[in-house]
């Protein structure tokens, strides 16, 4: 690469106006660190005019992010606005074939185009860099590429989700609900304040999940889902419960390879309370790697919020300014394999459930006869009885269970006259 | 570099025999990975003969490894003989300026003659790799190079020496003395069984935070020893009171700016029970990060053996495969500034005392008296009796204590006669 880099930063929303102050403040230290002198010449944004914490310069604004690429020599694009399809993917498909560098924080992107999208850097030779999509404060996928890079990686999970984790740690902390947990998540910043949905309902971590995937096993990025559950169902009576029997509930992601099929999946976990994963509280990020031969490590920081994403966008623009041409995904495409998906119904796994029932006698006998009659043997029982209103809670700890049988089984519950709500599924990690 | 890539093996311990097995099992995953041939050309190590678990190819065994420089075409040579001067050193020295490419683990060498070597491969544009000098299992020095590059770091603490880790984990859990658990770490392999001396008294930690230091905060490797202290001294009874105060003692190795100063220090700690690093049992090692604008982030993996080690050599190997030719130590040689040091005598910090004591009028009044001369503030004080001879357990907690007045303080106290045993003094973190 020529010793002075043009940069664009389309999309000056929180995270590129951050990204922008950080790359003005640094020129020195990124010169000293790779030997390049760095200019913004081009960025782009909806409004000029918006009130961001840094200010912009206007003299180098356009309007339509498709002129930078037609009107400005550039040698690297910040792609910040965040589509997973759109201009988004217009923009960073342009710069790839105009032999641009691209870096972008997009997981909705990446997850879903990000096959073709590293075809079309690997056959213009230029990167495609995404540290930011996963987890920002721990630069995970250069871990795994590189770091971890001859390990035969068999199972990555963690908690991929800031505003999820924030939630659930607040809920149990403050013993209140999940609505009100959420109003105040907005007010803090750590849940969008319009349409959270995309966190709360496993989504966000889901596409992280698959970026991840591909990147241990090699494989193509999945385009099925296995299981996603979000967390809008969790009631405070449950983290209350769990917590007396030794669990917190987490919102985990996991991948795995099982008889070579790969078996994506994020939903509410119940995990020990003395586990290192049982103790990632708040708006914090942690991802478990285990891989052959270096075992089980374990990555935490912070994983939203501009400071965080930052960090890891600036990865990625000095790996490209050392110099470092390489393959998006680790391997070269032709390498990638598609993966075959693990059907979820041979899955087995221990289950926490929580039955809300008429207080009166024989429903329990047909709750377990239930169970029986599907195979799912109990290890813990609890009733609470509520004598107010003549009800009582049933909380059951499994032995490992089949999800198919499982499923099958709260259905046919769902319809007795006796189970007052919907029955609670939580599955323990 | 060029399709087909030589190598060669020197030092066939452990490390360089487990790698040597990794390398020939996964020659077909780097060439998919590399695009690059790889051939084993040259072995070497003291004996040929000896037991090992992985069988060496004897048909390119040298015993002395110079001659592998003089005879052979070699593109990436594998220092894995650990010493920190001899041979080691020669050996580095001589493929460095024949324009051979190095990874070593050796933490002894980089920690001593660092700059010096980074100089040469600088100069000779070659690669002088050492992520597995510090916990191999976590790629924390590619880490902060790469994965952190932007962030100003201030502070880097860890547990660095995982044969410690498991000798104080192991008194808590088995109630056992400092001489049998040492005896058990022996028998299990995470001791040396000869002289396990430089992992006990802090040496290793120490070479490790001192690499760290220099990639954090881009300095040159520091030759002052701030405070190092090992583990030999620890006793049971520590251990047992510290639990009932909820705390563990664990080694740590801390680096941080003070001042614009380098301070730089190992010494067993107590940590609150409840905290992260606290929790971190068994071989372990971990790593924690503080850094603009990432904030903490949090590393843990295993931190020895053959395998974490062979994966870290491993990722180096491929670093150089993929063709990325980096400044050891993340920026130019020239750029490196020398570190000044902070004076130690001005830290302050809490400390845990104990004195064990004659039980009788006066004691306990001359230990406080002295503890006040010296501005030390009592935060908590626990007497226990030993009734059965008559003598006493006195523990202190202090409040922030400065470190001069705590040594004299100390020295002053070893003097009185009613103070039977050499006080003990462990830092609080």
């Amino acid at each position: 690469m020529k010793k002075n880099v043009n940069i664009a930063v389309v999309g000056l929303g929180q995270i590129g106006n951050y990204l922008l102050n950080e790359l003005n403040i640094k020129k020195k230290d990124i010169e000293i660190k790779t030997g390049k002198k760095i200019k913004i010449v081009a960025i782009s944004a909806k409004n000029p005019q918006k009130k961001r914490k840094f200010k912009i310069n206007k003299k180098i604004f356009f309007k339509n992010p498709v002129d930078i690429i037609k009107k400005k020599n550039i040698d690297i694009l910040f792609e910040c606005i965040g589509n997973s399809d759109g201009i988004s993917k217009k923009i960073v498909e342009l710069s790839l074939k105009n032999k641009i560098h691209v870096i972008t924080p997009n997981k909705a992107l990446i997850s879903k185009h990000g096959d073709y999208l590293s075809k079309v850097a690997e056959k213009n030779k230029v990167n495609l860099e995404f540290e930011a999509s996963v987890a920002g404060g721990i630069p995970i996928l250069r871990t795994i590429k590189e770091g971890l890079a001859t390990n035969k990686i068999t199972k990555v999970y963690g908690i991929l989700n800031g505003t999820c984790n924030y939630i659930l740690s607040e809920m149990e902390t403050s013993k209140n609900t999940f609505s009100n947990v959420l109003k105040k998540a907005q007010h803090l910043g750590y849940a969008e304040p319009g349409n959270p949905k995309l966190d709360l309902n496993g989504y966000d971590a889901f596409a992280k999940v698959r970026i991840l995937s591909s990147l241990s096993f090699n494989k193509k990025i999945s385009n099925k889902k296995c299981l996603m559950e979000g967390i809008e169902n969790i009631d405070y009576k449950d983290i209350e419960i769990a917590s007396q029997l030794n669990f917190r509930i987490k919102l985990l992601g996991i991948t795995e390879i099982i008889n070579n099929k790969l078996f994506e999946r994020v939903h509410p976990c119940l995990v020990n309370k003395e586990t290192y994963i049982g103790n990632v509280n708040g708006v914090m990020n942690a991802v478990i790697v285990h891989g052959k031969p270096i075992g089980e490590s374990i990555f935490q920081g912070e994983g939203a919020g501009p400071e965080a994403t930052s960090s890891a966008l600036m990865s990625d623009f000095l790996s490209i300014l050392r110099g470092n041409i390489k393959y998006p995904f680790g391997i070269p495409n032709t390498k990638r394999k598609t993966a075959y998906t693990y059907n979820i119904r041979n899955y087995s796994n221990s289950l926490y459930l929580r039955f809300e029932v008429k207080d009166k006698p024989g429903v329990l006998s047909q709750i377990t006869h239930q169970l029986a009659k599907k195979k799912i043997s109990v290890e813990r029982l609890i009733q609470i009885p509520n004598h107010k209103n003549k009800t009582a809670s049933i909380v059951i700890i499994t032995h490992k269970a089949n999800e198919y049988n499982s499923q099958k089984c709260i259905k046919s519950l769902r319809a007795n006259k006796n189970i007052l709500k919907n029955p609670v599924l939580i599955r323990l990690l």
